[in-house]
């Protein structure tokens, strides 16, 4: 059950990645090749990195359903294009859940592998930040992350706001959906 | 058999690729060393992160030839400098041949590591693009690949013509000659 | 015991990456977020990327001291900003001293895990040259290594020399003393 719980904040983390990159994609004029590889890489980027970090299989490879999120992302972006560009606030908040979502996927895959609680939260903010990250040097722009601190914040706080419920022994659904939330 | 006929495509690929990476770093007044290093990794960035995600030791730290290649490309490009660069046809050449040879290594090597063909299709392109994509990275340029839909989609249709191919059981030599043309 | 000296020499090669990330991302003005990040990336992304390619667990996941050091650095760098920017030749040395040592670290891992010698010349230049390139790439700037040859001559040198002490069997801390100094 918690794998379950843990699948579905991966999909919809993914969809929110995935249309933010192609969103900023689509801006610089990147064909729809361009806009699906930054989308995907946006939305496993940060995974990818923490799975060759742990020494585990991609994620990505294992399913094939992260590649069919990205291309209904595109299908969605073409589609719906003018109307999500207009919707700005929507756009941070997709990047914001994405983040927080993928932040607790990633301190739950380092604690599982036997990682101390440092080496999570360092995970936790790679899965979150760093496909972000790849997505601003693919478009050749500096990291909008290391410009807000409020992304920043976001991860860390959650990552310690998990901790603590973690170490209360609280069940894990309640906790994900704590530190998701925060 | 099969793995000779690899590993010539490997190498051709390979100064091709690297040919094109010196190009573009010697346009940007990088030096011989910055030129080298961008070369190199245009020819076995994709590759690298291919074996990386496979889990598998990367094919260039196993043999020598491809450092070696690669010099070979730094020194053509300072002998024939401005030969090379009127030749912008070529150049484009150079880059095709070098994408459609390494979409059919990192196809084939997935399969023989037991993946199924949709993660070999991407291991392909990734092997065949990332390359490219890194070199335009260290370049400080927007990936060229995102802007021309022809790269992508050679790298698509050679990867499903393989597939065709592949599964018609057609002798592995074939097959590769093939894909590699289309 | 020269484990003690690899420990030490990692540290303070941490330190004056970290330190020189911190400097250009503040000069960019990125957040203390973007500023640790950058730091960190400058110090550990090389080996980290070494690791990786020699299948090896990443060096800095089992040890926070690397990640406390970039925390001192971070403190530093606010402290003493004004101070260290005028420093501009102690920028240059920091760097160097990172670079040349990082390159005996590289080099060390690589023969002990059974690699020829060519491929620790590549795996220690790696781990000299790859932090300084990413941060190069994270700040948006073409990667600086690539425009002076002194680097990169530095780290060859480095390694060449490395390799005559090491088939001369000299102990182990002069070889890396010299190496270093080189």
């Amino acid at each position: 059950m918690g794998n379950t719980f843990v699948s579905i904040i991966e999909i919809i983390g993914t969809l929110a990645f995935a249309i933010s990159g192609i969103r900023l994609a689509s801006a610089k004029q990147f064909d729809w090749f361009g806009a699906y590889v930054v989308g995907l890489v946006t939305a496993i980027g940060g995974g990818t990195l923490r799975d060759l970090l742990l020494n585990l299989p991609p994620f990505w490879m294992q399913n094939s359903i992260y590649l069919t999120v990205t291309g209904i992302a595109l299908v969605a972006v073409i589609v719906f294009g003018k109307f999500l560009i207009r919707l700005q606030n929507t756009f941070f908040v997709f990047d914001s859940i994405g983040l927080a979502l993928f932040v607790v996927v990633g301190i739950q895959k380092s604690l599982a592998v036997g990682y101390p609680f440092w080496v999570a939260i360092v995970m936790g903010t790679i899965t979150g930040a760093f496909g972000g990250i790849i997505r601003d040097i693919l478009i050749n722009e500096e990291p909008l992350i290391f410009r807000k601190d409020i992304y920043a914040l976001a991860c860390i706080v959650g990552g310690i706001f998990y901790w603590g419920c973690y170490t209360l022994q609280l069940p894990d659904e309640i906790t994900q959906s704590i530190a998701a939330a925060s």
